[in-house]
């Protein structure tokens, strides 16, 4: 099966390893021998991790010479975030209503009297 | 090796049917016979998604009934973003070069005399 662009980009995005070499190349092209230093990993397992991220496309590596430096290309992130932008009202309500949750725990412990207005988080129906 | 939160975000996420499980919930809590429906799937396997996302706290299923719907929990995915936000400016960019570039291929076909200003996508050295 042929996984499709999305599945590859959060595939790919679903290790630290990898993330961190992300976040390294956001200073520019690098070696993959520089890419290797801050992991306690051999070149030919960094090197497993570049092969998963110039497959999805989140980086291109140079054809010539023998260095042959990694890049960054985000644009595969972009579907990314436009996908989980989808889901901000849901998380945002949901933070809100902890948010309230705490507000209301607070009050009840400076005024105890008020302890049975105390929501539980779970909605009981 | 324990995974960390974002990565067993972005490995939940990295998954058609996941995310059209997801999808579906936006609706509200959904029994996951209702959620088996669109797919062409057993209930074991459908139920192995799910075990997946409850995993990774994007999706919670009623501990009472025989039914136990489950429920959206779109909070890890904040930080999903979150993280992906710090590549916006990366793509952003990359994508204004594209454009620049598309912009001077249609110039340069409307006056073929400017062709050699074209300049190729790969930087050279």
């Amino acid at each position: 099966m042929v996984a499709d662009q999305l599945s590859l980009t959060f595939s790919a995005l679903a290790d630290p390893t990898r993330r961190a070499i992300l976040a390294r190349l956001t200073s520019g092209a690098t070696s993959v021998t520089e890419l290797a230093e801050p992991h306690d990993m051999s070149l030919p397992a960094i090197s497993k991790h570049l092969r998963v991220l110039e497959h999805c496309g989140l980086i291109t590596r140079s054809r010539a010479g023998q260095v042959r430096p990694c890049q960054l290309k985000a644009e595969p992130m972009k579907d990314a975030v436009d996908w989980l932008e989808h889901y901000r009202r849901h998380w945002e309500e949901s933070l809100d209503r902890l948010g309230d949750y705490l507000k209301e725990l607070q009050t009840n412990a400076a005024h105890p009297r008020a302890k049975r207005h105390v929501r539980t988080k779970k909605t009981s129906r």
